[in-house]
């Protein structure tokens, strides 16, 4: 049912569903009263009884006979429910991402985890783009055959040899994106009730997938060289966990880099311990030199490569990688093909391919990284003005992991903000232990415009007190 | 450790590892003995020795001393113990997929389910490949909006009211794909040890799939009118299933109708035990006239659609839908954010909405349609002639159901067709209950070439104890 009849009953609709979708308003969630929401919009109750009446009436929310409305939905105890906390809006780490994708062009988005569409190789895409038309029919219309192009597969088998790993073909498996090797490895392995381990602070998007997958999530704090080796052995000791998920090259959020001791004491004890461990590779092409590999000492025993072209080639490509075991990515094959019937779109693996060998793409990569080291320094030049800063400076990428000053709470100020069209990622949503209440992460691709350091400035200026949440 | 050292011990390598891909050997399963592998391969002991040694280095098999070489890997209890029976290797609803998506192009395949690539529309394709290096840098690289393009989703409500159903774009959630729309279903609305209800016979990726989620399957005979409804009600008394699954428009694979009445029945138990419908709509381009829709008659309030381009557009584009009740979809859109950060590529939707905007897109469907009853008219006659008879005639689309003459049993002649490099559908894939072992599925677009009826007739008059598994 369109919203288009009455534009005042409109907006009124329009508001709720805004509500809805920033999860302001959750499944079962009361709605406000007519009175109070119609003072709210600046209309008359009845504008507001039109409005609930038709919500209503879409199954969006329902009335509960002197009680008022309430959204509709009750949650399944799965997946939602567990996707993120419903304690605070703000710090739900689902809602940096949903605010991040739906963001308009006039959203400022220093949270967000890509590069701007400038930044990427636009114009080896475009070539690739224009060799499509004369594929064969069958990369046009078939389903892609079970473990992905043969040609991709070589090309990552042979970014691995070159690692020090070498494997053939037929361990690599091409999955929809990076998140869903991550996603189709949990099912693999994890049953819910399963503890994982993760950095303190990870990526966010980690916890909303263990969270889908009901497993307990548990964390080991970060040093500048990778996990604590200590803490880490005492995770594995208290929790025994099955999985430890973490990122190889450039640590997200904080840019660290694990040293080759740590690497080998995380080795050695998840060995002792039977841990998997899934290393997440998808930032190894910004590191400006090679660091150790949790998958090349370990030879694929006990060790998973996740890959993905979302950040050096295209997020609109939909491709992703595992590397692994045979046995393992046999099974993994299997259970791609009973959930997606396949893996990524033959097309988008022969415009990567085709990408990735165009003769412009190493200059592309290298430029990348002198301009993402221009933009960092300029950055935390900025920051630093204003009392902001860093954790450690990385050696490469694009995240600044950043302390405010004074005690700032970066989730209220990441709230705020939102009224001024930017968003920011506050800290606790990168931590399971809610341990980062006072950093930020930064994307230096996306703090090139004043307006992210007014608005900064402008709220580490206020009292805290007036930092109220966003409507 | 790629096989190219010793070609003897590479080809003897080559042969495990088909083996696996096959799934004649699972993980846990005792390889061959060496002498008796090397009587089979016509080779030495020592290469059999070297090769499995070699295999043990990648860490595919291990070595058990004194007891022989196993395929490495416990199974963990999930998702891959249960896509597929390991009874019998025919019967497993994978291995139909697994075969199908591999096969070179000398294969021949009337067992599969799409249509060959030259039967569909390769030029409007290719004309909106031509526009695609014009489009703008956002949807070469950037991500896609939660829900997906706003374009394709309203082309899709559009297609819904046209059925009778009234929608907004925002009812709609772009997928990866239309099994990956139902795998988001399964992990929103159930949880292990639920039950699921399905037809007898049913599409034999809806198995593999429940079975991924350790769901409980139950099923419910087809008439040619839709599931029995006097059956439908005991199921649901007996087993009070969550979910019921199932085809709109032409049923796969026996290529049913569901008639009004069945229509009005099945929602109005379903209704009763408060069991959710998902109807796929997946072949509803092939319905010469419309048929009931049950998303119709219940207007969204239990009932989701799924909906897929794979069969009438291309299986390459990678993109499905799911039409349903505004706050199921956005609880199913944070979900495929977590699992898979997004739906489909932007690049796949604009191609999409290109060429289903393509002014040749109709009457190319129109030709398709006469096409196919073309070839099932030809098919049909020439089973015909060797005893082979439909369980229906279809109104449309691509699948024949057909009973074997003389109590022939399908997965026996479908193993031994393989050695002549023909993958049939035999009926037990379909079938939870078991019902279907005299069954297969032909596909009409796929009965074309005459090798096809030469290999059938042939095995149907082979005695049936000479039909061994192929090695």
């Amino acid at each position: 049912m369109s919203d288009t009849a009455d534009t005042r009953t409109g907006a009124v609709m329009a508001a709720i569903r805004r509500k809805m979708t920033s999860r302001a308003l959750l499944p079962g969630d009361k709605l406000p009263s007519i009175r109070r929401f119609a003072e709210t919009m600046g209309v008359s109750p009845s504008t507001v009884v039109e409005a609930y009446d038709r919500l209503a009436a879409d199954g969006v929310i329902r009335a509960r006979p002197g009680s008022g409305f309430y959204v509709s939905g009750s949650l399944p105890p799965l997946a939602v429910a567990q996707v993120g906390p419903r304690l605070d809006r703000a710090i739900d780490p689902f809602w940096v991402s949903r605010q991040s994708l739906e963001a308009g062009p006039d959203m400022l988005k220093p949270g967000c985890g890509w590069l701007p569409a400038d930044w990427m190789p636009q114009a080896a895409i475009r070539r690739a783009l224009r060799r499509l038309p004369h594929a064969d029919d069958s990369t046009l219309t078939d389903y892609a055959s079970p473990q992905g192009s043969p040609a991709l597969r070589a090309l990552l088998a042979r970014q691995c040899a070159q690692d020090g790993l070498p494997v053939g073909p037929d361990q690599v498996l091409l999955t929809g994106s990076g998140t869903q090797a991550l996603d189709l490895i949990g099912r693999f392995l994890l049953r819910p009730g399963d503890v994982a381990l993760v950095d303190d602070p990870c990526y966010f998007n980690f916890q909303a997938l263990l969270r889908a997958h009901q497993i307990r999530i548990v964390s080991v704090p970060m040093t500048s060289d990778g996990p604590d080796p200590v803490l880490f052995a005492q995770a594995l000791a208290d929790h025994r966990p099955r999985v430890y998920l973490t990122n190889s090259a450039l640590h997200n959020p904080t840019g660290a880099t694990l040293s080759p001791q740590t690497a080998h004491r995380v080795l050695t004890l998840a060995a002792a311990h039977d841990v998997v461990i899934v290393e997440d590779d998808i930032f190894r092409d910004y590191e400006p030199t090679p660091s150790p590999r949790l998958t090349v000492l370990d030879g694929l025993e006990r060790v998973i490569r996740v890959g993905s072209f979302s950040k050096t080639l295209s997020a609109s490509f939909r491709c992703g990688s595992i590397v692994a075991r045979r046995d393992w990515i046999e099974a993994l094959t299997d259970l791609q093909i009973a959930t997606n019937f396949g893996g990524p779109s033959p097309l988008a693996t022969d415009l990567i391919a085709t990408a990735l060998s165009d003769g412009g793409h190493r200059k592309h990569l290298d430029g990348l990284i002198r301009r993402l080291s221009r933009a960092r320094r300029a950055a935390l030049d900025r920051l630093d003005s204003l009392g902001v800063q860093p954790w450690l400076a990385p050696r490469g990428g694009f995240y600044l992991w950043c302390r405010l000053p004074d005690g700032r709470d970066a989730a209220a100020l990441a709230r705020a903000a939102l009224r001024d069209s930017v968003i920011f990622a506050p800290g606790n949503v990168f931590s399971v232990a809610q341990t980062a209440g006072g950093f930020m992460r930064f994307n230096a691709a996306h703090m090139t415009d004043p307006r992210v350091y007014e608005v900064l400035a402008r709220l580490l200026r206020a009292p805290p007190e007036t930092l109220t949440p966003a409507d």
